[in-house]
């Protein structure tokens, strides 16, 4: 099938999907982890070759390890799908009910958004995880995963499709070959609802500003550690030494450290110190090098993701000059005060424009896991739909069914017409 | 000021209006619907200059209808805006609150979107309805109406913020110029978070094909009417009058009546007497001209929005012909069944893939004062963020407030790490 009948099977399950209920999807993962199980011999041996051709291509070592796919793994992902079993359905749900006049009752009710188009690094657990998630909230799904992944993506979607073929629609996991296939799918927004795009900036942009259809994602994860003048800086020492190193080449590591003035000549040696036994290369602004020996930063450090040991940090002001800075340069996605008062922490997460808010807690919380959310199919940057670590409630949106009795709308116009009653009503939709 | 720093203008101020409490948002509205008042004549004198130009120019009679805006119209306004201030606010309210461990709670808060762009058709009222809902959901907004009605607007810009600039950020609303401002605007996604086009459906789908910024709103309502064949036909004859006549010029008239074999050669005589009465002309399928006498359908009427007295008829084998004919040829906006029974009703609105699903009523009811929102911006065939129509909740998104004591991500890691205990709270946000 070319990508234009996959695309346009998809959408065909995608309504069908919608309609099964919650003990069907379930007993479809149950299958699902069980044939994981079955047939892991077949996937970890796909696996293998992967590894051994990415091996002789010079693949990275850390790029190695995200590819590789074992036992180990597997048990993983099979533990994440029964998690996922125990997950309340997101679809289905009554989001309002109101009665518009006597026999005349309208519901808001969650629903699958239809078919999401997924473009995933090299993680294979990464596969399992996605169309697991967008079958749980109903959605029909394309997977792209990258291309040294290749046979062991091939051999799962293989084993997912192959598990549920009695019980789901036709068509609802698909998985893409070629780049080419990416491209074609920007184009379908008649039959593709959303794409999720998870990869480096430069893909991610790339995604975003290639297509009309929603984008859901982030380019790129410039948080902050604001330490504020009343912070207890042992805490603050702390929080930014697990912000930035923890793991330094993810999106939500902090590439920015802003001190305020007041406690700077107290707090920047002591933090030097904590984040140079890490390996952590510093540069500074003007006022930061006065106090502590530091590389000096450029007006483009404070843009830059380093997703490295490398911190850029700014003497402010004061928290006004922080908010500021995170609003000009940040990209929404998870910031950080240390701050001993309840009131400037506050003015701090209203303030600042981004996903993810703290007080007095490392940005690498962030996170659908840490969260709760069960796995995440991606962090957003987006104002609309979903912002921060998304799971299952970022893949469903909602229809508004009206039960009536034979009204028209006639009835309620002019002078003489009838009134609406607008009675909101503690009850569940039915229908 | 140019667009951009209009634009950027616009960006801080939503930063500021994002923090701004209830109470001082609804001064605001008291404060606009005072001055409206008050300052009715200057808005009449204006309206009345756009008025005389636009029949210079022999503006359509209904065009003229809907530009005009006099004292009953401002005091409709009003009386919206009272009822705007009644309304709970959106932003703030806590969507969740989770205790991820002792002492580190997350909860996902309500807040406004940031700036929208929004662009109206002639009725000066759009105007103030669209700000006062941007107002109350804590957004800037930038608009831009119809050039009809351009000195009217200018008032109503100017009346609205000089009512408001003791109380809101300065450039909270900004009234944009002209269609070079428009086109500008869908280039500045780094100030603009959604855009809401209100207007033909080529100027519609013009905006959703040229910025990368999300657009939410609609470009045609192609709503079908499916008479099931256990429905009431009485009740039918008179849903699909209403649904076709009540007001033929909107996105949620019906467009395409879809009648069960069964029952086509009763009902069919039945409807073309009840639509003729109101002078709709009935373009049918094949097996429709063997029942009653139509003009001849072709396949193009399937996908055409008439917005007149003009009805396409098709016959279909059963529920799922008529399913499957939404799904293809609707355009996601409203459709409704007309059946006795509740199983045919469930699978029609489960399965059809639209906004608005109604059994046994009148497809014009998808709206959002009919609905009890208040006012709408819009009504969205978007798949994601918001659907149908949109009021206040559509205007707001949420961002992940995480409150702890100290708490980094090292500490949970590995096998000696400490767990999550993801409890739900029921307490609000009190951050």
């Amino acid at each position: 099938m070319d990508i234009l009948q996959l695309s346009a099977t998809a959408r065909s399950a995608s309504v069908r999907l919608a309609a099964i209920g919650t003990e069907v999807k379930n007993a479809a993962l149950a299958s699902i982890a069980e044939a994981l199980s079955r047939r892991s011999g077949e996937i970890v041996a796909a696996n293998r070759k992967d590894l051994a051709e990415a091996e002789k291509n010079n693949l990275a070592a850390p790029l190695l390890k995200r590819l590789a796919f074992d036992e180990d793994k597997i048990a993983d992902v099979c533990a994440g799908i029964e998690s996922l079993i125990r997950l309340d359905d997101p679809v289905g749900k009554t989001l309002s009910a109101t009665e518009l006049d006597e026999g005349l009752e309208l519901y808001k009710v969650s629903c699958p958004i239809g078919v999401i188009g997924v473009i995933f690094e090299s993680r294979p657990d990464a596969l399992v995880q996605i169309s697991t998630l967008c079958l749980k909230s109903g959605n029909a799904v394309l997977l792209k995963g990258g291309s040294e992944a290749q046979r062991t993506n091939a051999v799962l979607a293989e084993v997912i499709t192959g598990a549920t073929k009695d019980k789901l629609p036709y068509g609802w996991l698909q998985l893409l070959e070629t780049r080419d296939d990416v491209s074609a799918m920007l184009g379908l927004d008649e039959y593709i609802d959303l794409i999720i795009p998870r990869g480096s900036n430069e893909f991610v942009r790339h995604i975003m500003s290639n297509t009309n259809i929603a984008v859901l994602g982030h380019a790129e994860g410039i948080c902050h550690v604001y330490v504020e003048s009343s912070a207890d800086l042992d805490m603050a020492v702390k929080i930014t030494v697990d912000s930035k190193c923890q793991y330094a080449a993810v999106c939500n590591a902090a590439e920015t450290l802003l001190v305020d003035q007041e406690i700077a000549g107290e707090f920047l040696p002591k933090v030097k110190a904590g984040l140079e036994e890490k390996g952590v290369r510093l540069r500074g602004c003007q006022k930061t090098a006065e106090i502590i020996e530091v590389e000096p930063a450029t007006q483009r450090d404070w843009s830059t993701e380093y997703l490295d040991y490398v911190l850029s940090v700014k003497v402010v002001g004061g928290i006004d000059e922080a908010i500021e800075h995170v609003n000009r340069y940040g990209s929404g996605h998870t910031e950080a005060i240390v701050t001993a008062e309840s009131e400037k922490a506050c003015r701090f997460m209203d303030l600042v424009d981004s996903a993810d808010v703290f007080w007095n807690c490392s940005t690498r919380f962030s996170d659908g896991f840490r969260y709760g959310l069960g796995a995440e199919v991606g962090i957003s940057t987006n104002k609309i739909h979903a912002r921060g670590p998304v799971g299952l409630e970022g893949l469903v949106i909602y229809k508004w069914k009206l039960i009536g009795s034979g009204q028209v709308v006639a009835e309620y116009s002019g002078s003489g017409g009838r009134g609406f009653t607008h009675r909101k009503l503690d009850k569940e939709c039915r229908f």
